[in-house]
């Protein structure tokens, strides 16, 4: 006891998530082979904080941990660990305490627990399910990824159109099996179409006697199975939605997705927009092995090696201006790196304004233009520094003068590129953010060296 | 009426927001000056597409349409307006508009509203308030930007910790003002400190003899006033919560937070660090001007310019030996620009992670060893790509051999740059994104130059 007392973890109570120290502490436990000790540092922790624990821990760290916690992984936890390590736990996993762990899990989580599994391991969990819900998970399995019939909750909380308050209470009362949340009770016609929902506050709120219909919300709204759940996300986001009924295509409800889960959406949307922008394979994962990680890198270090190349050709064809002033390789890449740096700020905030739906064909036109007025600009004002510190620097007007006008040009180039090349991306039905940032940096070099070396050519020689 | 039919927007059903056709023809409708047309128009509109609209549209339109339409900016659009355009719309609304919108909002709603407008406007709408109204909202304000006390509302619901479910929902049938949403009934001890909270689900289907204390939900926990904005809406999504009890310095209820504040926030982070990594102002938006854009950019791209000219100091160096070999010249940013974008991407994954908090002390060792791993492997990959070509196209393997070696070098740079810089703003209490980018590509471009001019001087010369 007097043991266990020294290891209270002190930590900052502004902070959520996994603490470190916290870590260490169980590490070491580990390493001593402590299962009390174990089991008592990690009986506090919330089911997401274990998944983020046995994320950041080793693969063979992790083996270890599983075999010693005494109280093992559960349902909840299966369901938060991240993809990149769910077959490995769940291979070390026993078939009994397996089975017992998906049996607790609602259909939706366990559909969202085994899309991406091999089919093998996929097979082990829906065995270990119970008939009905096998059917359940099989049945969502058909809607295609990312669909909104991926997504929803099958369990629906649903009262028929004619009912009062009084009623619905008493249904909820005597109901046998309710979700664990809901926020709404669903009213639906007798051939099942939703027509309208309550809030549960003013279900509470209003007289036994009222009619549900009199207490609708105006927010209500549904979507259909087969929609896209990012959209769905963002109608989340757009109109403070926290839950909305799911159709199939005769219009029939077929279930439910809540704000939670929209909000995961969102989340994963943005990590993909970041890692695309960067060129990044979206799969990627901090507890991925270097050999896993460079293999997600190269095939877009490869194209670059190809649209690098195009830079080479360029400035392979002014050689001869090269040979005659040779400051002028030293002075090339400020003009193209500065071209790059304004590339990525058009193209971040475009690529941002398109996922949020900001930038349309209602206002493109009005922000290609505010861009070209932007590089114009901002190309001016670096040309004047440049011209007058190559002016100073070199005591060569004519340089600075060179310099001035590269940079002009690029800076064009690049706040055009940065917009027009994730709209013509998104025109094509293609991510945006996918690979943006290799097109829009090849732009900027393979121009800045040619506006820079060319007019030298032109000017100096 | 003919007429009217015409006008009906086709639109895909799965799409949501805005519809660029409709704001087409509502243009069309503002520059017939057609006021009928533009309300029958904009009748259907969510609040919060009407905002987009007037986002997207050039500021003489906005006011064109804001004198035009009937109906007029209400509370809602109000709240949902980008602060870009907000103060605009603000001062072209009528004195009556203005008031009878403002008064419409929860405190929590005008606190957002006005927080971030200059000082005479805000007086003009804290004018505009009833007396009660305006001291909760300067209250707020007392709390500062981005912490949980701006970002709660004030309306909560509470029950005594004794009461049973009967007693908790006569109490609401018969409460004056509830809030618009809310999810669960907090209780309270005598000295008003939150002890547990009761999801309404529970308290609909639980018999009227329950006590509430026997139906609390284990996710129950309280944030403080002063806690960052971030954090709380990392705790929502990592926890799955739905609405937080806030606490004041003595740990009484001041307010709560509810999911979709905590949706919103998360969305605004996310869109900081986009912004961010890409060197932009993240108050940045897509109605700005070409003038207000290029200064927002302009920082960044001064900066650059700087570190750029450390690559011209490096290259400038090794003049003799781009006059020896001009060759040299056309092929130093093949390995500076795949340096350039295997920084990018390491970076890219290192933001997230630690913004996910999936980077922390407990992994950051493993991280930069796979990083390193990886940046190795893939420079060895790309070397053996280039080495091969550079020895065939330009029948010299010594030249494929110095592109290979700076190859590796610079990929083990940009690797590690990308992992160690975010790293290194975190533990210094910054934010990882701020310009992270800028400093990976000055190291990846002075590496680059340096490795490629470097080991050519040594091997080739």
């Amino acid at each position: 006891m007097a043991e266990q007392e020294e290891d209270v973890i002190e930590r900052d109570e502004d902070d959520y998530g996994l603490d470190p120290k916290l870590v260490q502490s169980i590490l070491d436990a580990l390493s001593d082979g402590d299962a009390a000790r174990i089991d008592a540092l990690m009986e506090p922790l919330h089911a997401a904080d274990i998944a983020d624990l046995l994320e950041q821990i080793s693969s063979s760290e992790r083996r270890a941990l599983v075999g010693l916690w005494s109280k093992g992984i559960d349902g909840e936890i299966l369901s938060e660990i991240d993809e990149s390590i769910r077959e490995d736990v769940i291979e070390a996993l026993p078939h009994d305490v397996l089975t017992e762990a998906v049996r607790e899990l609602d259909s939706d989580d366990v559909v969202d627990l085994i899309e991406d599994l091999e089919e093998p391991v996929q097979e082990r969990i829906l065995d270990a399910l119970p008939d009905s819900d096998r059917v359940a998970v099989e049945q969502s399995l058909t809607y295609p990824e990312y669909s909104a019939g991926r997504l929803m909750q099958r369990e629906v909380v649903t009262a028929p159109e004619h009912w009062t308050v009084g009623e619905a209470i008493d249904f909820l009362r005597t109901a046998k099996e309710l979700p664990d949340q809901f926020y709404h009770v669903i009213l639906i016609d007798p051939r099942w179409h939703p027509t309208g929902y309550v809030t549960l506050g003013k279900l509470l709120s209003s007289k036994r006697a009222t009619p549900l219909k009199d207490i609708l919300e105006d927010s209500f709204r549904t979507v259909g199975v087969m929609e896209e759940e990012g959209d769905i996300a963002y109608a989340f986001n757009q109109y403070h939605l926290i839950s909305v009924p799911v159709v199939d295509e005769d219009d029939r409800l077929a279930g439910v997705i809540t704000i939670d889960d929209a909000m995961a959406v969102l989340d994963e949307e943005h990590e993909e927009d970041i890692l695309r922008l960067a060129g990044v394979g979206e799969e990627s994962s901090i507890s991925d092995g270097a050999l896993q990680t460079a293999r997600q890198r190269l095939p877009w270090l490869i194209v670059n090696l190809f649209t690098a190349s195009l830079s080479a050709i360029v400035i392979s064809q002014f050689q001869n201006t090269i040979a005659t002033l040779v400051a002028l390789a030293a002075l090339m890449p400020i003009v193209a790196s500065t071209g790059g740096i304004a590339g990525t700020q058009s193209l971040a905030v475009a690529v941002r304004a398109l996922a949020t739906r900001d930038l349309t064909a209602s206002n493109a036109r009005r922000v290609v233009l505010r861009e070209l007025g932007a590089g114009l600009l901002n190309g001016l004002g670096l040309a004047a520094i440049l011209g007058i510190a190559g002016s100073l620097i070199f005591g060569a007007p004519l340089l600075g003068l060179v310099l001035g006008l590269a940079m002009v040009v690029n800076q064009i180039v690049a706040a055009l590129g940065g917009v027009l090349v994730p709209l013509a991306l998104d025109k094509l039905g293609l991510d945006p953010a996918l690979a943006s940032g290799t097109f829009v940096t090849t732009m900027t070099d393979v121009m800045g060296f040619f506006a820079f070396l060319g007019l030298a050519t032109v000017i100096l020689l």
